[in-house]
C-alpha cells in the first residue's frame, strides 16, 4: 500500500539456508531486520528466503540488486562445504579471496588456546576469508566476519541471530551512509472494530496511505504522507482520535494490569467458552501475582453450579448460554475467589452447539465490579472460527475494562461509545 | 542437506504483505507450508516476502512460476484497498472478477444477522470476488475464499494462519495432482527427550538424511534415504521405536482425549505456574465438553485453600512449589470437580521467584487418578524461559497421561521409562 517513492534506494534481503526452506528453522531474521529498518525510517521492499544452492543465490542477489538497492544476505558462512557465501560473493565481483587479518588472528589464538589440530585449523580457517577489497565487519559473538561490498552493495551477515546482533550496530552506520530518503510513519491501534466497518468511518486526506495489520480484534494503522508531511499525518492522527479515542490503545491488557497494580486491586476469571484463555493469556505477563488471584473454569455446568454458585434453575430455564447465567458467573467469581473485579465468559465456540437462537459464534460477557457494585454485561457475536472466537472474547474483557476502567471517568460515559452501548448495566 | 533431484517441479512462495516487509508480522506461514509440503515428500525451493505493491506482486508470480512450478501465494485476500491479490490475478491471466457464489451466499447471511448496513456489505463483498474461471477453495473459518488457477499454476490463501489451515486440506489435494518426483519422507516425533540426548542415542544408517523440528518437548524427525529406500527407512523407524516407542505419538494430547471418551472418563487441571494453560490447550479441541468439566487457576494461595481444599501448613512448611502441594492440588481438584483424573502444576516460571533449591523453571507435577487410587507427582526443570516453560510442563503432564494410561498396561511397566522413573507414586 505505501507507494514507492521515485529515485529511492530500498532495501532487499536474501535469507539463506535449506533448513529454512524445509522448514525445520523459522526464520526470525527477516522480521528483525525489518523492524530495524522500519524504525530507521527506511523499508525492507523484499526478502528472500533460498536454498544453500548456488545459482539461486547468484540469481537471487542479481535480481535484488537492480537499481543500485541494498541486499542485506544473512546466512552461509561459516566453515561448512555448504557455506556459500564468500565464495559465490568472490564469483559474483570476479576477485579473489583473501584471509581477513583481524579474524584470523583471532581464530589462531581461539585455536591455539583450545590445542585443536591442524586439520581443524585448516577447515575452521574457511569462515575468515573475505573477497578481495570486500570491508570486513567484525563479529564479538562468533568467528565469522560480516563482509561489506559497495560495488553490489550487499552487507553479509552469518544466520545466528545473536552474531547478526553483535554486527549490526557496523552494518547500521553502513545503512545509514546511503542516501535513502526515510519516510515518518505513525502507528495507531484502533481495538473493538472491524476493519471494513473502521475503512467506511475513516475519512483522511488523499495524501495519507495506510496499512493495516489486524488486531485480535481491531486494527493497527500504519500511516505515511505521500508528501511526507508531518503536519498531513498530525490532521490524521487527529482525525482518527475524533471517532475511536478510546481505542486507540496499544495494549489494553498490559494497561489494565497496571492500572489494577496502582489500585491495589485484584482480579479473578470465571471462564467458560474461553476455557482458561483468558487466565492464560493474563498470566502470560510476569509479575501479575500481585493482582490476579485465579480463575474457574467451569466448563461442565455442575462446576458453575458447584464452584461458583450458579442457580441450577436459572440454567434449566435461560440455558448455560445466557446473560443471566454470565451474569451470576461473575458475580460467583467476585465472591468465592473474593476479587474486586470478575470477568465471565459463556458462550458458542463451535463447531458444534450452535442454534437458530444462538449460533456459534455467540458469547455473553459479564463483567462484575466491587467498587461500582455493577455488572456488565454484552451479547456478542464473532462467527471466526473456534480459535479467533475465542481470542476476540478475551480481548473484548480487556478492551472493556480498558475503556470503562481507565479511559472514561464515568460508567455513563463509556455507554455512549459504540462498544460500550452493547453492555447493559445491571446491579451486583 | 536435501540435493534437489533433476527435472523435479518446484513449489515456490509469495507471501504478500507489507506489515511483514515492515516487521510488524513475523512471517510464520512460509514455516507452515515448508513443514506441509516437506511432510508431504515436496521442497520448497524459495519463498518471497513482498509488499502490498501492484508490480512488485505481478514480477515476484512472473518470477516464481518461471518453469511451471508452483505457486503457493499467501495475504492479499480481504476487503480493503490493499487486498490486490484478486485484481492482480484477474490482470495476470487477463479475465474478468466475478463473485463466489457459495462464499458471497455466506457472507450475505452473516451481514443480515449482523443487521449492517448496505455500504458495508458493499466494501464487504470485495472479499468474496475470484478471477472468471478460477477454483475457490471454500473458507470455513473467514469470509475470503482461497483461489486455484491451473494456468499459472497458482494457489492464493488469506494471510491469517487459521485460514490457512481451514483451507489447506483442499489446496493439498491440488498439490497432490501436480507431477512433482516425490521423496519418501517419514515424520517419526519423540516426545519427551531433548535434542541433543536423542541424538547421542541414534545410531543410523549412512543413507539416512535427518532434519529435526522441535516439539514442545522433543523433536520431529524427518527421515529421507539418499538412495529413496523404502527398506533403509523402515530399518531407521526400527531403530528409533527400539528405543524409544513410548514417546513416538504424534499428538500426546489428542490420544489422551480419544482414550478418556472411549473410556467415559472425565478429567480437571488444578493450576498455578500454567495458569489455565492446559485448560486453554484441552479447550482449544472442540467436543471436549464430554470429558472435561473444567479446571481452578490457584494462582494465589487462598484459591489453592479455599477451592481445592490444600493445607495451609504445607503450604506454610514446604511453600506453594513443592511435591506435598502439587499433590494436595491434584486431589482436591479430583474431590472438588468431582473427575476420574486431575492434573496439577505449581512451579516458577520467571523471570522472578527463583532460588537457589527451586530455580526458575523448577515445576512439580503430580496427576490424580481415581481409578489406580493413585497420584503421580514429578519434579521437572524446564530453565528455557518463562512462555516454553509453560508449554512444557502442559505438555508433560500429556505425554504422562498417554503412556502411563494408554501406551503401557501397566503403571509399573511405566514407570522403568527414562520418563516414566521421574514420578514418584503416593496413594489417593
Amino acid at each position: 500500500m505505501y507507494k514507492s517513492l521515485n529515485m529511492r534506494k530500498k532495501v532487499r534481503l536474501s535469507i539463506i539456508g535449506s533448513e529454512v526452506a524445509n522448514g525445520f528453522i523459522l526464520d526470525k531474521n527477516t522480521n528483525f531486520f525489518a523492524q530495524e529498518l522500519f524504525s530507521m525510517g527506511y523499508e525492507v521492499e523484499e526478502s528472500r528466503i533460498i536454498r544453500d544452492d548456488e545459482e539461486a543465490i547468484l540469481q537471487a542477489w542479481k535480481d535484488l540488486s537492480t537499481n543500485g538497492d541494498l541486499i542485506i544476505s544473512c546466512g552461509g558462512l561459516g566453515p561448512t562445504d555448504d557455506d556459500l557465501t564468500v565464495d559465490l560473493l568472490a564469483r559474483y565481483l570476479g576477485v579473489d579471496i583473501v584471509y581477513d587479518s583481524h579474524a584470523e588472528k583471532k581464530l589462531r589464538v581461539f585455536f591455539k588456546r583450545r590445542g585443536r589440530t591442524n586439520t581443524t585449523l585448516e577447515r575452521a580457517l574457511r569462515q575468515v576469508r573475505i573477497p578481495e577489497g570486500c570491508q570486513a565487519l567484525k563479529n564479538s559473538v562468533g568467528l565469522a566476519p560480516g563482509i561489506f561490498t559497495r560495488q553490489i552493495p550487499l552487507i553479509a551477515l552469518p544466520g545466528f541471530p545473536d552474531e547478526i546482533k553483535a554486527i549490526w550496530p557496523e552494518a547500521k552506520k553502513l545503512i545509514q551512509e546511503f542516501s535513502f530518503q526515510q519516510q515518518e510513519t505513525r502507528i495507531v491501534p484502533v481495538w473493538g472494530i472491524g476493519e471494513s466497518t473502521l475503512f467506511n468511518k475513516l475519512k483522511l486526506d488523499d495524501d495519507i496511505e495506510i496499512g493495516v495489520h489486524a488486531l485480535p480484534i481491531g486494527s493497527r494503522l500504519f500511516l505515511r504522507s505521500k508528501e511526507n508531511s508531518s503536519q498531513s499525518l498530525d490532521n490524521a492522527e487527529d482525525a482518527i482520535r475524533q471517532d475511536f479515542a478510546s481505542q486507540m490503545v496499544e495494549d489494553p491488557l498490559a494497561r489494565v494490569i497496571d492500572h489494577l497494580i496502582e489500585k491495589k486491586q485484584t482480579i479473578a476469571t470465571v471462564e467458560s467458552c474461553t476455557g482458561g484463555l483468558i487466565a492464560k493469556l493474563i498470566t502470560d505477563q510476569p509479575g501479575v501475582s500481585k493482582i490476579f488471584k485465579g480463575s474457574v473454569v467451569s466448563y461442565a455446568n455442575e462446576i458453575k453450579e458447584n464452584i461458583v454458585a450458579v442457580n441450577p434453575q436459572s440454567l434449566a430455564e435461560h440455558g448455560a448460554v445466557s446473560e443471566q447465567v454470565a451474569v451470576q458467573m461473575a458475580r460467583g467469581g467476585l465472591e468465592n475467589l473474593k476479587t474486586d473485579i470478575c470477568i465471565a465468559t459463556t458462550g458458542v465456540a463451535g463447531p458444534g452447539g450452535g442454534s437458530k437462537q444462538k449460533p456459534v459464534g455467540t458469547c455473553y460477557l459479564a463483567i462484575a465490579l466491587r467498587e461500582s457494585q455493577q455488572v456488565y454485561v454484552a451479547r456478542l457475536y464473532f462467527p471466526l472460527g473456534r480459535d479467533r472466537f475465542r481470542v476476540a472474547v478475551a480481548h473484548s474483557s480487556f478492551l472493556a475494562l480498558y475503556q470503562s476502567q481507565i479511559f472514561f471517568s464515568t460508567a455513563k460515559d463509556w455507554a455512549t461509545t459504540e462498544f460500550g452501548k452493547l453492555f447493559k448495566r445491571v446491579n451486583l
